[in-house]
């Protein structure tokens, strides 16, 4: 079973990294962009058999630091 | 305009972020889990005005690496 795994910034977490892809693309050129925030995409290819409670313990416990960061789970 | 932009590794690129979270899921006592990649999600908050070749040619020349990886936008 194959599950993508979206991990965001809370909104108002400070975001360095979108900060920069955003000074980035000023610099490049590209007029418009408004804001700029970057998160991890984590592909999984896991048993069949794992359920979704241990899906949510991976998130929670390794893939997604929830003091800072959502989580969203789509099974692909 | 609010776009995501998902930047993923090209099959036999090497990915050592996504053995790392592969081990350490096995360490945590997940059991069949069989392959782990990681990519990265850029959220884009774009004029509306913003044309798909102008957000085609940011993927290109900043958000991804496209020796390496392919890249997949979705406005959201």
């Amino acid at each position: 079973m194959k599950l993508n795994v979206y991990v965001t910034l809370k909104p108002g977490v400070l975001d360095p990294q979108g900060k920069a892809i955003h000074h980035a693309l000023g610099s490049l050129g590209f007029q418009g962009v408004e804001d700029v925030r970057q998160g991890k995409l984590i592909q999984l290819d896991v048993a069949d058999s794992t359920s979704d409670a241990d899906i949510d313990s991976m998130c929670r416990q390794l893939l997604a630091n929830t003091v800072i960061e959502n989580y969203r789970v789509e099974k692909a």
